[in-house]
């Protein structure tokens, strides 16, 4: 799937916006919007303490890149970025949701410098508050202002995503158990975990706003692409970050034995990487594991990689009206794989 | 809230009518279609064990009572019960999600005869495929072949009845950390945990099938009750069964230490339970606290609260016209409570 659409764009030149100011600054303004939603569709009633819960993670931070891309979508196509809030909230739910369950299956303890919703309320407190925000964020979607038809497609979105994901996670957690896996599973395993739930914030933000079908797939598409290139990317972070910006200890993929882009080049040319998948692993052995795949130019080939996919999401972009939005959608695409954290 | 709808209906003397044949066929016909559902709408696709996991419990068995009541209340407003298979089906899906979820969070080995879904896939695999199954429900019934505002408000019935479900799932843990559990407490954690969904289904069935807004609330108050009896008398039932009908072993909640119904009674006659909430009990350690409980009238105690809420229950059902459906509804709320499991 996601070779094709990227084989439909990588052809196309590059569209190019350098990030400035604008694009921080838009991207802080949108955060602020889905932040303050946040108490406004969920209240703490009893139990107080699942409600706190799910409000950890949230409450803890994050990047907010999901909701913010949905807004500016929403915008892109002539709509008004205020009416899909509560589908912006929606998509920012379901990330949560992903994270909460993926640290209780990772066994993590820290998550955005805090520790972990199972590390405050056990297991079955996070199973139950991850559970709880979904279903939040499908009450909160059928509840957007737009037409029926509109919301109910929105929702066929949202659903299929959802599963998408899954799958993802699925995938993501079997390719660790083989030592064969190939570029083409992870890009399809990165497409489905990560880009999905992108594109599906992106097309339900135009859907809402009264898309043309054209404009819808285009985000959708934008989407796609540029959600694999931030998994890349994110990837490359895990090895490169601080534990200070990250929130998490860096170098966990290679503790935990994931077949990253970087790991799959690397054990392509025949590097060995000693630490890999090791538990109990010292700060110097991860610091030379790392150095051992930026010689193997393993890291490089990931950074070309994940700057190819953003050129194709850009791409992408070209059908819609040249308008601010599209500007801050450009913008955003460059910081994915630009951002520090 | 339960007592609120229990009071207004305790006062109503009682509609009562036979279970017969009937009703075991109607029950068997309605389970026939849902199962015929399954494999119709969750096609096995890569990941396949991923589609496997989610498979498991359904393909293990199970009453199918809350899809089939679905079924009953669409012919019961005058809709056609082939026309909401997709909701039905959706109902059962989530109701699977909570004991895929609920088995991680108690450790349990067995459910329905069969090894739990993390026994085979692991907690990580049991957690996926409930959220897979989550999204799933909420696809097949955006897809329902109903007007687009009744699909919506289903979707709206359903998200709010999950969180509910969540929240009914979060006190059922915490009322175990206890001691002073009241029965008011109990009946609203078994509202929350158990009766909502069973009211969700029958209130989604007349809802996509053109239902008055009196037909939708009398549906939703008879599943509010019945669902509360139907688990009082599971409560029972876990005392009472052998192992190989119930599929898992007798007299868990008392090694669990539940505050279920029967347990508050006794408690607040003076009771001493003296195996409560200890693990490793033998078989005869187990039917002497059962023993214990018998004698203090406190199964006789619970049956009667649960007889009063179904009678409470069909009740409710006075409003709908008489019609056969409205018999089956009423023969399964009296089988809520006559069921050998």
């Amino acid at each position: 799937m996601i070779e094709a659409i990227m084989n439909q764009y990588a052809s196309i030149s590059d569209l190019h916006l350098k990030r400035d100011d604008f694009i921080i600054k838009s991207l802080y303004q949108r955060v602020k919007m889905v932040n303050e939603a946040i108490p406004k569709f969920i209240s703490i009633t009893p139990p107080d303490e699942m409600y706190l819960a799910m409000h950890h993670l949230l409450n803890a931070g994050g990047k907010r890149l999901r909701p913010s891309v949905l807004l500016v979508a929403a915008e892109a196509v002539g709509g008004e970025p205020e009416d899909v809030i509560p589908a912006a909230l929606a998509i920012e739910l379901i990330h949560n949701v992903c994270l909460i369950h993926d640290d209780i299956m990772d066994g993590a303890d820290t998550r955005r410098g805090y520790p972990t919703v199972h590390k405050i309320w056990g297991v079955s407190g996070g199973i139950i508050a991850g559970d709880a925000l979904y279903s939040k964020a499908f009450e909160i979607l059928s509840c957007a202002k737009s037409t029926p038809s509109q919301i109910i497609e929105s929702m066929q979105i949202l659903s299929k995503s959802c599963i998408d994901t899954c799958e993802g996670q699925w995938m993501d957690i079997h390719l660790q158990e083989r030592k064969d896996v190939t570029e083409s599973e992870y890009l399809h395993m990165a497409e489905k975990k990560t880009a999905i739930l992108f594109a599906a914030g992106l097309k339900i933000g135009a859907v809402l706003s009264g898309a043309s079908r054209e404009e819808a797939q285009a985000l959708w598409d934008f989407g796609c692409l540029a959600g694999v290139g931030f998994q890349i990317y994110d990837d490359v972070i895990d090895l490169i970050a601080s534990e200070g910006i990250l929130g998490k200890p860096e170098g966990m993929d290679i503790i935990e034995g994931k077949h990253t882009l970087i790991v799959i080049h690397a054990l392509s040319k025949g590097v060995i990487i000693d630490a890999f998948g090791k538990k109990d692993l010292t700060r110097k052995e991860i610091s030379g594991a790392i150095r051992t795949l930026k010689e193997a130019g393993s890291i490089d080939y990931a950074l070309n990689v994940a700057g190819n996919f953003i050129a194709a999401g850009k791409s992408a972009l070209r059908l819609l009206p040249d308008t601010e939005a599209k500007k801050i959608l450009v913008g955003f695409a460059d910081y994915m794989i630009e951002r520090k954290y």
